[in-house]
C-alpha cells in the first residue's frame, strides 16, 4: 500500500498523468512514509455523460471558435 | 460530499442516466440533507464479460427475433 | 447489478439511510429498469478527518450553544 | 454480498476471466460461506498509461522480436 | 497489480479471511498469470445497516435460541 | 472532480493526512488544472488483518523493545 485512485473527467495528456503520479508518489514517500515501490496510482477517466454534478449530467466544453 | 457511484451493465441511454441523476440528487437533498451543488454521481458501465454473477460471466441478451 | 455506493460524512440516522435506499431503489426500477431484488446500495460513512475538500481536512460542526 | 472488484492491467482473455470468476466464487462459498447466487465479481481492466507504480506510468510490454 | 477488493457483511473470522486470501492469490497466479508478490487483496466489512438489498436495509441475524 | 481515494494501512496522524491533502491538492491545481475547491480527497485506513499482500494477511509491526 497505499493504493491511490484518481477519478477525473477525461482529457488530460499522458504527460500530465505522468507528472501528477511523480509528484503524488513523492508526497507519499515524504509525508506518509511509505516505500516508493509500493505506491500504486490508478487513473479513472470519465466521459462527461458519466458524471452528474448537482443533479445534472455534465456537458463537454463547447469547441473554441478559433479551432472550428 | 456525497459521492455516489452507480455500477451497472452498459446499455442505458443518456436520458435514463440524466433522469436517474436528477431523482437521486433530489433524494440526497430531501432525505440526507446535503446541499445540491455538492452531490456527485458517477456512472460506471460494465460490458457483460466484465461481470460474473454466481460464478458465471454474464452474456449479452440474445438479439430479439423481430430485430434480426 | 446495479451496485450503488454512497460515500458521505458520518452522522445520518438509520431511518435516513433506510428512506434513501428505498427512494433510490424505486428510481433504479422505474428509470433504469433493473429488477428490485438485484439492487445493492452500500453506505460508506467518513469521519471528518478522513475527508479533505479543496486541500483542507474537514472539521466536525461546532456543538450548538443550546446543546452545551 | 459479497461484491468483489478485480483491478488489473488489460490483456487477459475472456476464458481467463471466466475461470478466475469460477474459482473465486467457489472460494467464497467454501471459505466465506456466502450463497453462490449472491456473489458478484467485477473486472476493471486498465490501460498501461492509467496506472503508475512507484511513481512511473507503466509501459506496455515491448512486442516480441519473433512477432514483429 | 492486481488490486482485489472484497466487500462483505462483517462477521468472518481472521482465519476465514486468511484462507480466502490464500486461495484467491493462488488463482491470480495460476489463472491470470500475475506474480504472487504483486497481488493485493483488501477486505471491506459492512455493518448490516450500511447495506440495502432490494431497497431494504439488512438486519443482523436473530440470536439463535440455544445461544441465549 | 477530481475525486481522489487514498487507501493505506491505519496509523498515520491527522497532521500527516492534512499535509498530504494539501500537497496533492496543489498538484491537482498545478498539473491537472482542476479548480482547488472541486478537489475531494478521501482517506480509507485499513487494519492489518483487512489487507493481504502476496496471499498473506499483513501483521501489525511488533512493539519496539524499548517501548515495552
Amino acid at each position: 500500500m497505499p493504493n491511490i485512485t484518481v477519478e477525473l473527467l477525461a482529457g488530460r495528456t499522458r504527460a500530465q498523468r505522468a507528472e501528477f503520479a511523480r509528484v503524488v508518489t513523492e508526497a507519499v514517500v515524504d509525508v506518509l512514509g511509505a516505500p516508493r515501490h509500493l505506491v500504486r496510482i490508478r487513473f479513472t477517466e470519465l466521459a462527461h455523460d458519466q458524471l452528474a454534478l448537482g443533479g445534472e449530467l455534465t456537458e463537454p466544453p463547447a469547441p473554441r471558435a478559433d479551432s472550428v
